[in-house]
């Protein structure tokens, strides 16, 4: 979830002056559409972690807009006569009519994040904590608003460093109170709760936009466009209707895509240089291959468990090699393969998750996807097989399924093998020459090159939307081929050992 | 959840050999337009009570349509390969193909149903439950799927007739086995956790029709009419889109109204004979307006409590007086009267919801609401000032509303006045004779006059979709207005009692 605001993404000065005037502009005439056409609220969720930059946000988006057209509501303890209601009446009080913007800091969200942190909620209240706030805000958005949510988030070092130049600053001492190091001392914990809110209430009416915080310039730029580009589309999608005030069903609620735009992004920060001697590798290899014969041996270790290894990368990345390297050190009878192409007839007559339901692996056995349900936002969503609605909608889709899956044993370990374009020409060439590797090979494969920028662009939102803590992406550099291998080993192994 | 499904409805002989035919063909040729179609799936879910007929329904249906293209299953004990893959595998792995009609017996309902029952699972992990299942059936109809549910009630007293009649027969002796009359022991709570159960999962996308069971020829009927509704209207809602194979949006799904029909009407169980003569009155009256203010005196037993009284009714069935029968009771510190009329300016500018959950009651006092939230889907169902999609969806957004006000303290008690049309004539008369009356008279109200029945089909929905455990409705014959009066006094007076 928090990938992409890892980054360490930043703008320089000269850029964020040049492009801050033509923005600007841009939100103030787009909040002026929206109170004229006073056909529905924007409710903007600010949260995130402490130190992250959130007010300073908010102060910039007032500035930059009308302020007498924004409404700020920020939620301390609450009063006596909050406390004599249900604890949503304080949001209804603040919902603000159409045509207006409303902030909401921390929102309803605070009080959820606090009460597991503290420990006086449990799994399954927050859980029907959050099934509320999907409800709440479904009604919302049926309704018309326009729900957008912003997480601010820092690293739990780029926070300390934060916290720290606060404090050492006589303006802004006041800022970092006993509270705010407590919470960072409980970051770890946090980060989870939060990883978890933002997946359950990411649905596609109201998907979370995760922005890293750090960097004063960056943040507000990432905001502001993001903001900007969801009014203009929330303003599009009404303007056919006409006549009657007729609400935005949600189904067409606009997309906003969150990959970080221009900023850096989440293949940058795997490290292609990376390699391993053929020496190295064949004694890794058999190591590796070792433990993972062991492992998949040990019956009543697996007796409640199951393993699903996904495969996912551009084409050429290795995928078979690594998959083969895995089945090396298997028994057949404990494993299945299960390559994904293009949907047969009786699985286009089925939802899409629907096949890979199918191949579930019972307990004490492993299957390994050569590629996934993550075709649905990679190549389907690239090549527009689907429509944007049909793909926003299955990254929840996606993290429900795997939630199912590992609350019931399941060990989900995804990899992402990474080549660089240049990389991949050469593997390309090498199978056109290369007669028995030609199989491998066909048409698609070069107009899919053609479509690389569009390609990232999707690894980016897809790593950044299910990445979550019961089943992270594992990013593989994969420029070199044995080191790859030995990774994908390694890291299978490891899962399996820390999840059984 | 009930009440429609606990009249006695039933059908004639004659009746109903007139009718099968027609309704015969139709199924059997719409359901060759849904194949051929190959657009989207039946899934229909059969549930409810035993004994009420559910399997020799479903055998009909297979008789009616082509079984070749019907796919049943009923689920019995999870087998070894279905206890190593989590528990909706089972379901996944049934599910019917575009173009085909899949019967589910107790689909995913059973599980948390029967494990509610035996006490294996608690009400947080059950509402988590009742979740997923809404993200699934989400996923389903968002996929374009047609999910019909179908739940067959009898009453405690009808089930056990069922099951003497069964067991004295030899053919039918070994369908009653101890676990039904367990299960009819335990019908108290059973039927709460349905009801429960159906409130949460009604969602627009896939609400429940509830089926009188108990006579044979009423149930056939009722789901092949309904069945072969919801076929036509999906496959209607289909038609426009043409060329790529486009799911329907579950905003647009079929509305299917599920009000008796031709059947009887939950206002035929309201006695309009009732009345009370002046004396009896009188002294009733005193009795419960001086028990009532007792009750709202004892601040303790109040302390975390609130009152929601809730008047709704057809013009001129006296709600007026009923509360101002209250109001004479208390101390004007403790109450507030919300009359709701059309809504303002700044009202029009939120979600419907808004203006009520401004004047929610703190602890220790009561709102009295003269109409209220209940106009979404009377009054502006009937006068189409909502569209179909927005008031199906209001009878869930008002369930959960009702449960966030009940949650915390809120005691919801809801009145339907009942007068006949030739009683509202008498009275609409009698305003225009008398001066001081004729404030509260105006074309309006004559031309509701005409709508009689669509009112009437439309409370029927109401009782029938949001009478629940927590908030059910009152039915209070007001042909006579001093019955009426004390009846409401008394009831508001018991349900306070019962909840402090």
């Amino acid at each position: 979830m928090f990938e992409s605001a890892e980054l360490g993404n930043e703008v320089d000065k000269a850029t964020y002056e040049k492009e801050v005037p033509a923005l600007r502009a841009a939100l103030l005439e787009t909040q002026q559409r929206v109170l004229d056409a006073a056909k529905f609220p924007v409710i903007l969720v600010i949260a995130g972690v402490d130190a992250a930059g959130k007010g300073e946000t908010v102060n910039v988006l007032n500035e930059w807009m009308d302020p007498r057209h924004i409404h700020n509501h920020a939620y301390g303890k609450r009063s006596d006569d909050e406390k004599a209601r249900p604890p949503m009446w304080r949001f209804w009080r603040d919902l603000v009519p159409r045509g207006q913007i409303g902030v909401y800091f921390g929102a309803w969200y605070d009080h959820p994040l606090m009460a597991r942190l503290g420990g006086d909620m449990d799994d399954d209240a927050h859980e029907r904590h959050l099934a509320d706030i999907v409800a709440f805000e479904k009604l919302l958005t049926d309704e018309g608003a326009l729900v957008a949510k912003y997480w601010f988030h820092l690293s739990k070092q780029q926070q300390r460093k934060r916290l720290d130049e606060l404090s050492a600053k006589k303006r802004t001492a006041w800022r970092v109170t006993d509270v705010e190091w407590e919470h960072h001392r409980a970051y770890g914990k946090f980060r989870r709760i939060a990883e978890k809110t933002l997946r359950e209430t990411s649905r596609n009416q109201a998907m979370w936009n995760v922005v890293e915080g750090y960097d004063e310039r960056w943040r507000t730029l990432t905001v502001g466009r993001s903001l900007l580009a969801a009014m203009t589309a929330h303003l599009h999608a009404l303007a056919p209707a006409g006549g009657k005030t007729k609400a935005a069903p949600a189904q067409e609620a606009p997309v906003v895509e969150t990959s970080a735009g221009d900023g850096k992004r989440i293949v940058s920060s795997i490290d292609l240089s990376k390699t391993l001697d053929k020496k190295a590798y064949e004694r890794e290899l058999e190591d590796w291959e070792g433990q993972l014969n062991l492992l998949l041996r040990a019956k009543k270790r697996l007796r409640r468990r199951s393993v699903l290894a996904v495969f996912e990368g551009s084409d050429a990345a290795g995928k078979g090699g690594s998959i083969r390297r895995i089945t090396h050190a298997l028994d057949a009878r404990q494993y299945q393969v299960v390559p994904i192409a293009a949907p047969t007839e009786e699985e286009r007559a089925q939802p899409y998750l629907w096949r890979f339901w199918r191949h579930l692996p019972g307990h004490g056995r492993m299957t390994i996807f050569d590629r996934s349900w993550y075709g649905r936002v990679l190549v389907e969503r690239v090549e527009g097989f689907c429509a944007p609605a049909g793909w926003m909608r299955a990254y929840s889709e996606i993290n429900d399924f795997e939630e199912h899956v590992t609350r019931h044993g399941g060990i989900v370990v995804k990899f992402w093998l990474q080549i660089s374009r240049e990389e991949q020409l050469r593997r390309f060439k090498a199978r056109e020459e290369t007669a028995f590797k030609r199989y491998k090979f066909g048409p698609d494969d070069w107009r899919n090159r053609k479509k690389w920028d569009a390609y990232e662009a999707a690894m980016t939102d897809m790593v950044d939307r299910t990445s979550t803590e019961i089943a992270p992406w594992n990013l593989v550099p994969a420029e070199d081929k044995h080191y790859a291998r030995i990774e994908v080993l390694k890291t299978l192994v490891r899962r399996i050992e820390e999840a059984i």
